[in-house]
């Protein structure tokens, strides 16, 4: 099958099969036509022809976050996003190590509670649901912690929406000569993020997110003289990284079979990121994405939850409204039967609901959902006021 | 999409795509068009219609081993077959458990490995690459070491093919008293294995073996009060069957990210793993592809590892033939450029090639299957003479 009949870059994107919902979601996602369809036919895990889907894969993603040399490598691991972060976590923070995690929301407490099962020391910041980790805090605790060996941040905290300063804290934490672990499982792809400009140790992401694939695989960029180091230290042997990195380096292959149709779609969207133009041309459709879906909504009478100036374009929180006709689970059914489907809130002190930005979507589509919001609305007797920026 | 479309159970079945070549392997499998194009759609993975499918997979599968009341529960895990292996040994082995291995090849072999990095006490039976444990042997053992807590058996050890007394076996295993983890992988769904005529504890398997269905995660069926008791056992965050299995009873979704499309694809191979007659029909077709391909394969001149008592419905291993011209990965891409991908041997002490019965395999593709191993033979001017059985 070619790839040419599906081209990955159209305005109007497809829509998706009649009576399927777009996903407006952190992921899974709505993703491509051409995406699905390399799913079509099954491969042998350790057949040449795999091998070399899994070989270009790692190598582009290697390139993706800007690593030109042999000083990183790239290993893939089966499972969700959170399996990828566990192995980076096991495999980073040396046993008797201690981490520092940078908390503003589920991921960060997740990792924290990973460190937990491992046993492994770690302190924490902990900014509750949405307040952005400063510089200068990190910088006081690390002085005060000179026993934390790494510090682990979450780029774009998908439970609020915001996209954490990871520049600024990266260059902190590199002053003080510790290690920096990047769950960057939202924004890889989309939010330019090379090792030029962060010096990270320790990037993990996930294939169905901004490169717009389908679950099944995590994957952890990391320092390759550190991921040398971490013999011994895994705690499981299916997500022990270095095992499964020595493994495909000697054999080509997955050291435990791959979820293989989930590897050839990502290497299909992997192709059609490309040809959008890559990081920049993914970031600009987002943005404009979340630009449309932000002014519509305060058209429509919402509020975000945060400042303008920490919005990711990855996915928007809006408080519930107020009005006493308003039920999340109204309104996801009403969004539903006009085949969007929304994402319920994470806050722990307000009522709230989240709207996804990435995937196969754009604008006509945003415009389209902003139609079926003021529908529901209505339908549910919800009356708003336009609210200011 | 109507599954009308696509018959489960037709004879010849379905060729692959063109140039696609059938995988004769123990999986990843040809799967059939049908269970491939469910994956043609997004899906939420939280949304009511994902948990639904979630729910009758679950429910299905405790259906086929056999359980019709609340005594066992179902918990699907992300990742390969050896991640939920994984989780069921620390799961069903208390910390300061012992557990005895019965190891016949790789997989026995596999969680010992496994074990060692729970650091769970084991002791091992090791058989070597074929021969199978004896039930007096496992009665031996366990009357010499009254410590030891759990008893671990691979049903199918793929490594020789071979299919171990497992009735025999769990008979002992209950007259001591002692839990018994199945590992399943590769004969769940083809080989009968219900609770009312074997007295397991935990069943291990994954979606890509007998039910047919693409790579992404396996299955856990155990006892509920054993999973209700570990509490505190896990050793991993993303592998905590207990934690899976609460959140999936009070949620209906998966803890992390599922694998959505491989699960809506095992759900469409279930429906036609039932249109076929269900293990007894799955079962009668294995069997029909083993006495075909081993008749004919030592019409050809080769020779099974195994007796014919052993031999498993799922994969067989044949010796290479001692044939100055004969060369594996020559025999391996002349077979290939024939649209047939077989398996390499795993065996410590003799050279051999292994040959899968499972998937969407029928008696024409395997008598197909002999007449490109015919033609290989000749091309690669190896002759044999005819072997008795």
């Amino acid at each position: 099958m070619s790839h040419a009949e599906f081209p990955a870059s159209h305005t109007p994107l497809a829509a998706p099969v009649q009576g399927e919902p777009y996903l407006l979601t952190p992921g899974p996602l709505t993703t491509s036509r051409a995406t699905k369809e390399a799913m079509l036919r099954d491969w042998g895990s350790w057949d040449a022809d795999f091998n070399r889907v899994t070989a270009e894969i790692r190598q582009q993603l290697l390139a993706m976050a800007g690593v030109a040399d042999d000083s990183y490598a790239c290993v893939p691991l089966q499972g969700s996003g959170t399996f990828s972060v566990e192995a980076a976590l096991a495999t980073a923070i040396p046993r008797d190590g201690k981490a520092l995690i940078l908390m503003n929301g589920a991921y960060g407490q997740r990792a924290a509670k990973t460190l937990d099962y491992l046993g492994r020391a770690h302190i924490a910041l902990d900014k509750g649901d949405y307040l952005p980790p400063q510089p200068d805090e990190v910088d006081a605790l690390l002085r005060a912690h000179p026993e934390v060996t790494t510090v682990f941040l979450v780029h774009c905290e998908t439970s609020s929406g915001i996209l954490n300063p990871l520049r600024e804290l990266a260059a902190v934490v590199k002053a003080h000569g510790k290690r920096l672990i990047v769950d960057a499982m939202s924004s890889f792809g989309a939010v330019p993020l090379t090792v030029d400009e962060v010096p990270f140790d320790v990037l993990v992401s996930s294939a169905n997110k901004c490169i717009e694939g389908i679950p099944g695989f995590g994957f952890v960029i990391i320092r390759r003289d550190l991921l040398e180091e971490s013999a011994g230290r895994a705690h499981s042997l299916s997500l022990d990284l270095l095992e499964q990195w020595r493994y495909m380096e000697r054999t080509g292959q997955w050291r435990f079979t791959p979820p293989t149709h989930s590897v050839v779609a990502f290497h299909a969207a992997l192709e059609q990121h490309a040809a959008e133009g890559g990081v920049q041309g993914r970031l600009a459709r987002y943005t404009r994405n979340r630009d449309v879906l932000v002014a519509g909504m305060r058209e429509l009478g919402f509020e975000t939850l945060l400042e303008d100036r920490w919005l990711s374009p990855i996915i928007t929180t809006f408080f519930s409204p107020e009005h006493p006709a308003f039920e999340f689970k109204r309104f996801y059914d009403e969004l539903k039967a006009r085949q969007f489907v929304i994402y319920p809130g994470k806050l722990t002190q307000a009522e709230s609901f989240r709207i996804g930005c990435i995937g196969q979507i754009d604008e006509p589509i945003v415009r389209q959902l902003l139609r079926a919001i003021a529908e529901s609305l209505q339908a549910m007797g919800v009356t708003l006021e336009k609210t200011a920026a």
